[in-house]
Formats: structure tokens, sequence, C-alpha cells
């Protein structure tokens, strides 16, 4: 056996930007990926003899294991799991994180799908679980799930991204951790329920009413205030995830989806809609979730995600092994509708070349980006920076702390003015190919 | 308390074809859909008083359930589940089915997806699993999963369909079952890997070879012969399913993805690839997955799923409660692109209306499509029937009998003429709301 001739071949297609960023294009047509698999030379050829290569491993020897009623991953992807940090439930919030550095594509699987609560997640009946819709409506509503269920449905695939993701990231000194734990507040499913401007409809909201509360049946109750024009452009009541009901961690029977706005306002466990003049002012929109900026000024009822974007292989934690042919690979996704672009830097953002973007490029949906990278065994600061169809470019760190501050508090602390944190984000490799979180 | 005034407004919906179908937009507009929900006249109202019906529950009182590493459905929702024909892997194949009467949008979870195995699932460590690539290339390979991840990757979602689906159609008399037992051979995800052409360019194929063998790694060691040029245009080595490792029950550690060809190609537990110059005449080629037709001549290498579609909701075993609005929703896939158009009728096929298809459809995907109605009460028998992209109409069932034969065998003996078969399904809906299986 002897390795590949991978970074001979790779050496030959045309770079698209510093430090071995290369063609898309020609790497498909010229067949120069190439990395880490073995030639054997002494096994069949052309003539295709014997395979010794693939000796028998005892599970092609053996019947295998009864295929389950309902399926889980292999035992061999244990680590593919959600980071916790209120695994034993005491009486604070919990956050479960989505591995990205152990995904790829853009679904995120149910099991796996972020989740912030306040408690645990409530086991709810779904034959007992009502929904009322009342407030400024000419017919207040009850629906049970059985009703929902009848009424014209949508599906869209749209990510969720709690509103403080990515808040390690604006720590003085960059903070050593995965992607999971810096950007795993995010994750993407195909979304099945109700318009509520269906249901807007059904029960007559006032015209003149400019909001609405969205509340939850979890203990902790949670509130919040949404405009109107929302419901009316594309929120829904979720009923399905990727397919099945809705996970219960995620708001099962149903939940409030509101595609690009901040996590928290997709109310899961939905048990009551009030149509009011006004904001509530609830606690999840004054003391959390408004950013006081530098100037003494707050954003407050501030919603979109804004564009953002990373690169999840590799990622701090991994190691390269050996120089040669890797696939950059990332997410980038905007509260604000589809990604237009995004691109890729080796050289710590001396020179950008555009990524490949994995179609359908969906409004408001996670999208896969891919650049293929010839590392030469030295060092390399890879950066990815998103532009979204609205004209948004993923910020600078220097340009974020001009508008928002520098940060005051530990990054531990969950306080402002860390919510919203779409930084541009850089990976180090160095030499020995270690993956590290750096601030250039 | 007062029933909603559903049935008095749907009435007032343009009608897009008989006994009921209604139009999409009409609907949205005016806000008809409308059912099973309870208006409740003394709660709140336009002064928005306190809600008596939303009395808390047990779940709103209580600090609820930690958050798992990897979450799964609720409790409520045990019937989501495959069924199985052979849970305790007596020494013969397995099935596991798709509850699509269960389901909505277009995306099966993982837990879910079918699987068709001679035997149960291998226990795969992906550490010593091993892909050769030999025959007629210039360098037989062996590719462990670690220099796999290394490759340029696609994601797409595409459907995957046993050849088999849909058999008990076939049957001379209609069987009495839910479209889980009638079509749920049939799911449809995001898949992620590697290009196939990727790999034969870095192997250096034989451009003169004709057709490739797949080996599956699992002790019944599944072989079939595949035409190169399905390789160059759009197959996959599989790695991720819906964002994570591919299931073990669906090919872990990878598996071959052939968009669009009968599900038994797919090669789960892909462990072997072989070019050759012809095919290689292996037992599910030659036994089985040919078709014999009246006339005494066979259809051999007989490899896309035709255009198909059904009524998932209503369908089979469900029972509608009461006249008023209901959506009908069902899927449609075509392994020769993307659906154009399906076509619904609630008059046995008298007259049709076309469906809104969900966005985006794909090639090679399923579609979602929904249909608004109001049923009045009276029988119904409802019918769908796709178009695909090639121009391909999903056929009658005299049309279908013609061309195959009619049935010869038991539906329940897995014999010739019963794969590929794609018949319109028609549904009866009788006086009391009852859903069941018709031939018309």
């Amino acid at each position: 056996m002897r390795k590949s001739r991978h970074r001979q071949r790779a050496d030959s297609v045309p770079h698209v930007a510093g430090n071995g960023l290369l063609d898309r294009r020609a790497l498909l047509s010229q067949g120069a990926a190439l990395a880490g698999a073995m030639s054997v030379g002494a096994v069949g050829g052309a003539t295709g003899a014997a395979a010794e290569p693939l000796a028998n491993e005892p599970w092609s020897m053996a019947p295998g294991i009864p295929i389950p009623a309902y399926g889980v991953p292999s035992r061999f992807e244990a680590k593919a799991a959600r980071t916790l940090t209120n695994p034993k439930l005491e009486p604070r919030g919990s956050a479960a994180r989505t591995p990205h550095h152990l995904l790829n594509g853009t679904i995120t699987p149910n099991g796996l799908h972020f989740v912030i609560a306040r408690g645990g997640f409530p086991d709810i009946d779904p034959d007992k679980h009502k929904l009322l819709i009342h407030g400024r409506v000419k017919q207040p509503t009850v629906f049970s799930v059985e009703a929902l269920m009848r009424y014209p449905m949508v599906s869209r695939v749209t990510f969720l991204e709690c509103g403080g993701n990515s808040a390690p990231m604006y720590s003085k000194e960059p903070i050593q951790a995965d992607v999971q734990a810096l950007h795993g507040l995010l994750s993407c499913a195909e979304w099945t329920g109700v318009r509520l401007s269906t249901l807007f409809e059904e029960v007559g909201v006032d015209p003149e009413a400019q909001w609405f509360l969205a509340e939850g049946a979890d203990a902790p109750t949670m509130h919040r205030s949404i405009p109107i024009r929302k419901a009316m452009d594309d929120a829904m009541i979720v009923l399905y995830q990727n397919g099945e009901r809705i996970n219960p961690s995620n708001g099962y029977p149903m939940r409030l989806l509101l595609p690009g706005y901040e996590g928290n306002m997709n109310v899961k466990w939905l048990r009551r809609i009030k149509i009011t003049d006004a904001p509530i002012m609830a606690q999840n929109e004054t003391m959390a979730y408004t950013i006081l900026l530098p100037s003494g000024k707050a954003w407050q009822f501030y919603y979109p995600q804004e564009v953002k974007s990373f690169i999840s292989n590799p990622s701090p934690g991994m190691a390269l092994k050996g120089p040669g042919f890797y696939e950059i690979s990332g997410l980038a996704w905007s509260g604000n509708g589809r990604i237009e672009k995004v691109e890729v830097s080796a050289d710590a953002g001396k020179s950008w070349a555009l990524a490949a973007l994995q179609a359908p490029v969906q409004s408001k949906a996670l999208t896969r980006f891919r650049m293929p990278w010839n590392w030469s065994g030295g060092p390399a600061v890879l950066m990815s920076r998103a532009t979204d169809e609205a004209g948004n470019l993923q910020p600078s760190r220097a340009a974020f702390y001009a508008e928002r501050g520098a940060p005051k508090v530990s990054p531990n602390v969950n306080a402002f003015p860390m919510e919203h944190c779409n930084v541009i984000s850089s990976w180090s490799v160095s030499a020995k190919g270690e993956v590290s979180n750096v601030y250039v």
C-alpha cells in the first residue's frame, strides 16, 4: 500500500484565494480531491481479482440486530449528543446545545435540536391541551389539537436561534471551546402547521389591534409580545417537526413559529394568544432580550436574528491529520431572508473566495456552504462571512464592538450586551493541525 | 359555548371541482377554514377578561422533565412507530414501514425511515469499516470512513422507495389497511455524502466500463449491478441522514444512494464497488426485481420508481368527525424528476382539481400536496393522481392491469408482477365518515 498522490494533484488545481483555497469547478472536473485514501496496488487492478483488504468483520458473519420500531443512532455515535447545562433539573433554566461539529447538511434531527427552557419540558396530554385566542377579537375561540389538525397547513424549513447564541464570541479573550459550545443554540427543521393569519381571520382580529401576547403552558409560563404584522406575514402554529409531531422539548403539542425572530419569542407549549393594543412588557422583553448600547439607548423589541455564519469543519477542538485536501464547510443564515453569498478566507481575511451554497437556498433557513482547501501544512486562519439578500454583511469584531460596546462582564454571566452577537468567527490551524478559536 | 359557523362559511367559498373541493386562494383570503373549534362567547371578548377554559393542567404547575441529551417523541405519540414484520429476527427478511398517516410535511424523521433488510442491521464499528473500489480502475483504492470525510460533499433531499412498495394495491380485492401498510415502504430525507463520480475520478475508472457492482457488509451480502452512467449522474456515497450520521438501520456508516432508483439498489452498509463490463446477474436482479409481463417478456434492470401519489389525510382507518372543512393532504413523487402537478378528486374521478404543491418542489423528493375540502356529510371517494416533469401520469388500475396483467397470486406472496405498482389510490368516505380503500 502507498499513500495516494493527493498533494501533487491538488497543487495543480486553480486557486481562488490565498493559502490553498481551491476552485470548486476545477476540482470536480479534474478529480483533485483525493485525501487520506489508501491505494492498493496488489489488489485486483483492472482484472478485479480478490479483495483481501476486506476481511470479513464480525458484523458480516452474524444475523445482526432486529430493526426497531423507532430507530436511534449507532452506539458508535454517542458523542453526537446535546450538551446539557442542567441535567438534574435543579431550579433554574436549562440549555441543550446542537453538536454542529458532528453534523452535516442543513436539517437538525429532532433529537439534537437545541432547547432553552426555564424549567424542564412539560409532559402534555394532547387530548387535554387547548389554545385560546382572545382579546381584541370578534369571537374568542378555544382550539383543541384535533380542531387545529383540520385547518389548512403549510410546511417550511427554517432555523431557530436563541438570541443569546454565540454569546461566548463576545468575551474579551477567545474562549477555547467547540462550535457546539460557541454556536450550538441554533438548529433547523422542516416545520408544519397552521398559518397564524388563518386563525386570526377565523376569530376576527380587530383590524386596529397592533400586538399580541403569546403564552406557554409550562410552569414558568413564558410570555412575549409580538407585532400583529408578523402574524399576517409568516407566523405559524407548528404541530410537526421534520415530519413527526413536534418533539416534547421543542413545544409538543404545539409551538409558535416566527421565522427569523429570536428563539425566545417562538413560544413553546403554546396555550394562549391575546390580541392587544400594546406590548405587555413581560420580563423576557424588558429585563432580558433588550440590548443596552454604550450610548445609554436600548434596543427593545429587537427581533430578527442577524446574518451570521461559522465554519463547522474544521473547527476548534479538531486536529487535521497532515497536509492535503480538506473540505471547509459550515452554516450561514439570516433572519432577514435568503443568504446571498458566503465568502471564506484561509489567510486571516487578507483574501476571500466565494463558497458554494448548497441548493435550495431557502429564506430564513440554514444554508450549508462548502469550499475546497489544500492545506499546505503551514499556519492558517479560516474565516467565513455571510451576506444576506437584504445586503447585510456579517460584521468584524471591531465593527460590532464599535456599535455595541466592548465586553464588560464575564462571558459566563448572561447579561447585556451579548444578545444577537453575529461577529465573524476565526479558527486558527497550527502547523500541527490543531484548530483553535482566535480573534483577528 | 357553541359550535363555530364553519359549515355556512365554507359553503360561500368558490368550488374548483365536485363534491366540495375548494379554491385555495379564496380560502386564504376569506378565512373559511374553520372546523371543530369552540367559540367561547363568555370568555374575554374584546376586553380580554380571564380565560376560564384554560384551567391549569398538572404540567403547568410542576418543574417538568429534564431535557435529555438526545430527544425522543412524546410518550403520547407511541403510535407513530414503524410496523415490523420480523421483530424477533427470525431467519428471514425484515420490513419496517413508515406511518405516513401520522406524519405531515415531507421529511421522514430518521427513527421512522422505512427499512428492508435481509437480516437485522449490522453493528458496524466505523473505525474498522472500509470501502474498496476495484475492478476496471487504474488504481484500486480502500477508503476508510475518515478518508471519505475529507472529500467534497453534497446534500440533497430525495425519497427512497422499495420496489415492492404499494404491492397490496395490486390485490384482486381492496385490502382494508392503513397507508402505513399500503404505502409505507417509502421515506424521504436530506442525505449528505460524496458524489460517486468524485471517487470514480479518483480511482481512474476505465472509460469503456459500463457497469459496477455494489456490495453490502451485512451477512446476507446484498449485491446489485448498476450502470456507470448513474454514478456519473447523481449517485452518492451517503454518510449523513437529516444532518446526523446515517441511521444504523439505513446503512451506517455509509450507503449507496441512487436518487429515484428502486430502494433495493441503494445498497446499505456499503463495503465494495467493483467496476465491470457487464451486470453480474445477482439474485436480486434475476430472481427478484425483474418484472415478468403477460406477454412472456420481462423487464430486467428496470430502475426508476414511477410517478405516484396517495392521500395520507384522510386515509383508510380514519374517521371524519362530522361534515365541514378538512384539508386533504398527501405525498407525490417520481424517480424521473420533479412533480409537475397533482390533481385531486372527491367524486371518484368524475371531476379533478389542481392541488397546491408545497415549495420547494425538488427533483426525486417527496412533494406534499394540499387541497381544501368541504365535506357535505354524504358519500365521497377521494383520489389523487400525479404527473411528473417528464410528462408521466399516474395510471388507473385498468391501464396498469392492461400492461402488467391482472393479479394472479395472493397479495401476501412477494412474487411478480407486483413490483413498481403505481396505480391511483382511492379512498371512500362513508356517510358516517369512515374511510376505506376502494377500487373505482
